[in-house]
């Protein structure tokens, strides 16, 4: 096979080798704890290169874990146009339940997002860095697109999304891990419109939101 | 050891006897399709000492998975009080997910708890089982006491309290198994004030209830 060898090899060798050792990084120290500078360091190249290979954490994060798209930028590119008209009024949380859902669902997605979750359900190491990569990456979209605050920088805005994730992860977990027959049949639609005002409720209505909260994890980046 | 045999050993071999050939049933058939009369003659007794020994098929099923409790009996005993009063209208939502947390979290409950949520989720034959007894036994108990139809006779108590479930295990999820910084630092009480008007909602509020849903699994008992 040497033939085949061409002058493309040795980059995706590196792009691997990459790849390999984010996967490492990620599982021992989790996604906050995980740095660029150590996976560069683990996998033996400049902490630059890993930049121009991945650009952004969540990209080398999604690129690690096998996804084949990144998470927050499929949901912003989802979720932003009708955001621009409802600014996470009435209609917004139908509009993420249906996006949520039809993603999840989706060929491409299902079975990587059970496996992300299946793996966060049997393992703590799991569930800390799936939980840590919710929290920076996809909270961040969803509080932008719904015009919230940096869920970094407010207790509120990351309670609100964090009860948005209490809801969103439960129904795929009924709908597609357990399979209770009435949500699993249910239409994507009347989901929507069944969940949606909850979501909206959890985003901008009255909810008593815990005045302040101890860290329970450094997470340095 | 032979001293330390009493009158009592032969029936405590047949209690094991019976619990294990459930164990075996409910994991091969699901909680719907296992039958007394299979589980006893699995266990080589008459049915009657299985009913004898264990009841309902709910009490076998907690012995089988080593349940501490009947779960829907710690339920109905926990919610019936406050229920009284309230008839699902406002702060049933609320009392309910107080109870749910206090439950999940007590020393004696939360490790069987996630134990069924993992084994759930990482094996579809535990997640048949799981299902099927959620919506048999703790759905039944919880339409009970909201004051709702039977849900095996109403798709739209069936719907409804399937709603509920999607937001209460995703609580249980995030708080529990994911460890959500915001979720899992919350006290009961916020967490109830916060989760339970939509548990209100989606018990007696104005959702789109689908019309008529196919049966996915014929379910004998």
């Amino acid at each position: 096979m040497s033939a085949a060898r061409g002058r493309r090899v040795g980059d995706s060798g590196t792009r691997e080798a990459i790849a390999d050792a984010a996967r490492a990084q990620f599982a021992s120290h989790g996604y906050h704890g995980a740095t660029i500078r150590a996976i560069a360091a683990a996998a033996g190249v400049d902490p630059a290169l890993v930049h121009h290979y991945y650009g952004t954490k969540e990209s080398l994060f999604a690129a690690a874990m096998r996804l084949p798209v990144v998470p927050s930028e499929v949901l912003a590119a989802a979720l932003e146009p009708a955001a621009r008209a409802a600014r996470s009024g009435p209609g917004f949380g139908e509009l993420m339940v249906q996006t949520a859902l039809t993603l999840w669902e989706s060929d491409e997605l299902s079975d990587t997002f059970l496996g992300l979750l299946r793996s966060a359900v049997t393992s703590e190491q799991a569930a800390v860095m799936l939980s840590e990569f919710i929290a920076d990456s996809i909270f961040a979209t969803l509080a932008r697109v719904a015009g919230l605050e940096t869920p970094k920088n407010s207790p509120e805005a990351e309670y609100r999304i964090s009860m948005v994730a209490t809801q969103m992860l439960g129904l795929a977990l009924t709908r597609m891990v357990l399979g209770l027959p009435a949500v699993a049949d249910a239409s994507v639609d009347d989901l929507a419109a069944t969940v949606g005002p909850a979501i909206d409720r959890y985003l901008t209505g009255e909810i008593p939101v815990p005045a302040r909260r101890r860290r329970r994890r450094a997470g340095g980046h």
